[in-house]
């Protein structure tokens, strides 16, 4: 058994043994598989894919690499949340003091945004204090006490993700089925949690924008994760648009700010919503979704979830006063209001072109170590199949920098198709999927 | 233009354009682009292709990197020859003499032995004191004064192909049309050549054993072959045996002497002449196939053909005795015969297999850098639908290491099939492709 032998295995289309994939991840990590070999196998699966049994053996090689979050001595069932990324999506800000004020246990591992997506690392890190590259310890006391935690993945959680990641960030081999279930399902299965609940996107702003492939990946998390006897439910959800209106990591807060207050946009909130009540179900805290759903609207109209968002802040640092007066924060430089060039309806938004247009104002980053401006972002004042006149204000940017807003502006506006004849959007919620 | 947007075009299967490849590699000999991109990007050539235009910038991009041979101070037409490898393939040791002998000047630079193939230079240095690797200048004065030198490609010719070869060989993207040609054609035309015949081999001991993607590899040399100005001349010729009786180091020189002293094998003899008489040809130097073919028969009657190898073998430090007096060379410590088990007809040989088993007995590598053992190899006694009876010896392996007698002998008979029915074997020259 040979690296060179696994390659050529692999790139004739052939299965890999379970061996044979627990050998190439660990002398990889040991050294003795170089990186080029690895990128020369990822690309040859990216062309080749894994079946659903090489796909659970790169889990398993992942998980092995690193440590298992014992999480048995805190009550309660622990669920978390993964969304394939998106533009706008902040449901997990939302969701995860929602659910945690109602009793679910939330162990939530979190990434930072990259190319066109944001993440929630980023938009908590934007108030002001906020930390979460404590130590895991820490997090596991603040579990026990207040039942959620979001934080970053430590050095010692799937540390074969991370250093093959690195290198498919940079070669083009992000995209593949397989190796995004490997690398979401061994980082929440190393959390220690008993359920997870899935939000996969479709649509302009997904990383697999096609339904069908979208699909495929949302039954292959639910496999990987059936065969490590974890419950997963999945929903396949709608990214043909931002979710809600502020795209930005500042302005994202602002956002689930007004959420929790009850003043969130229909959207975010119908999929917070969603979430919520499966993960009530899930942790067998409500028997329905119909019950689970009353819960929350209760939570939320008693102010409960804002509360615990209050107390997750306070715990992990953050000053609690940008929380209770968002008006204090400090918004970018320039603000700059576009103006619609044609009348008509909005049929299309390009949301990756929205995405990259956030980052090329600041709001976001295409290599893992640049830094992002918090407070640079765009505010939309319309959404799909609302009606636009030529010269009406439709959106603003919101940067620090002078010499990008000419491309943003151009940017943007390339990315959203007007046209004549009305329109329904597509649907938000296509499709509910389970082991 | 960034090495991941050059990636992900290849990926999704667009070409590239001469800019594009030619900062992809330029960028990765500055060490801006890493081993782990270019390893990514070949394996997604491997899959995607490369088309002409495309090929032909790689070989620009490959030429540029390196120093381009200014062989204009010698008179004649310099004519290379170039094989695309196999077992027991060692024509260019009869040929360059032959040729040399008539006028053609022939720069020859080759390579070394790697995987189930033998290398022309491994063979050489098999002559003791032979030196390949010695000073451009040197051989240019040698090419000045008797016609021929061969020699390894040094660190100033094509670099960009030999960091890449290296990557290549530990990734599994060798076989790629594509990479194959710029390979071979930048090192060709980098010798200064004017014309250059090839040997493009097919069947089971070629690196490209489907007939159509030999013969698409021919097209493709000769594509680029053309963009650059010289002449070239293909000939698809069958390795569905090894070329010859003997296979190793020493053993094959030991087979050269028999072909220059007019007692070498059909097979070997008949490529032989046939490359001779289009170097002749290309050089102007005979009128026609039919000129050459006699020019060269009298070259070899008359000894010419051998006095050009010692002279050769002397000028770059061999020692001429050995050539003269080959049996005082030391064979193997080991000979074993091996005998047949079956008694019919001798069907089919796998020939890659046949190779694979004298690099185990010690003549050949399957890294760069392993050592070659000079002694070992392999002499068959039978060749394609020879008959043969249970227990009759039909092949000696030679070897110093015990350890691998029995498994070579194993491998070995398991290359070998016999039936019942007669064969004719598969024509050695098949078809010839020029501009």
């Amino acid at each position: 058994m040979t690296a060179y032998e696994i390659i050529t295995r692999k790139r004739d289309g052939h299965n890999l043994t379970r061996e044979e994939i627990h050998y190439y991840i660990s002398e990889f990590l040991k050294g003795e598989i170089k990186d080029y070999q690895m990128t020369a196998l990822l690309m040859a699966i990216y062309f080749q894919g894994l079946d659903e049994e090489e796909t659970l053996y790169l889990t398993e090689a992942y998980l092995q690499s690193g440590e298992i979050l014992d999480l048995s001595g805190i009550d309660g069932k622990k669920i978390d949340k993964h969304s394939t990324g998106g533009v706008g999506d902040k449901v997990s800000i939302i969701l995860a003091p929602l659910v945690a004020s109602l009793g679910v246990v939330v162990p939530m591992m979190s990434g930072r945004g990259l190319g066109h997506t944001g993440g929630t690392l980023d938009k908590l890190e934007s108030i002001p204090g906020f930390t979460v590259t404590g130590e895991m310890n820490g997090y596991k006391k603040q579990l026990q006490k207040i039942g959620v935690a979001m934080f970053g993945q430590t050095n010692s959680i799937v540390p074969a993700d991370r250093k093959i990641y690195a290198l498919r960030d940079v070669t083009a081999t992000v995209n593949s089925i397989s190796l995004i279930t490997a690398s979401i399902m061994s980082k929440k299965i190393a959390e220690g949690i008993d359920g997870l609940v899935l939000d996969v996107k479709t649509g302009s702003g997904a990383f697999l924008p096609d339904h069908t492939k979208a699909e495929q990946l949302a039954r292959s998390l639910i496999q990987v994760g059936k065969a490590f006897k974890k419950t997963v439910v999945a929903h396949l959800t709608s990214m043909d648009q931002p979710l809600g209106y502020k795209i930005g990591n500042w302005l994202e807060i602002e956002e689930c700010i007004d959420c929790l207050q009850g003043n969130g946009p229909e959207d975010v909130m119908e999929i917070v919503l969603l979430l919520a009540d499966e993960m009530l179900v899930m942790a067998k805290l409500a028997r329905n979704m119909d019950d689970a759903r009353e819960m929350c609207l209760q939570s939320l109209g008693e102010k409960k979830a804002y509360a615990k968002m209050l107390h997750l802040v306070k715990s992990q640092g953050g000053d609690p006063d940008m929380i209770e007066h968002p008006g204090k924060y400090r918004h970018a430089k320039i603000i700059k209001e576009v103006k619609a060039i044609d009348s008509g309806i909005i049929r299309e938004f390009d949301t990756r072109e929205i995405g990259m247009t956030s980052v090329l104002l600041g709001a976001g980053r295409m290599r893992t170590d640049d830094p992002v401006d918090h407070q640079a972002g765009i505010i939309l004042y319309k959404k799909l199949g609302d009606r636009v006149t030529a010269g009406e204000p439709v959106l603003e940017l919101h940067t620090n920098k002078t010499s990008v807003l000419n491309d943003a502006e151009k940017k943007i506006l390339g990315a959203i198709q007007i046209g004549e004849s009305p329109l329904s959007p597509p649907p938000l919620i296509s499709k509910r999927l389970t082991s």
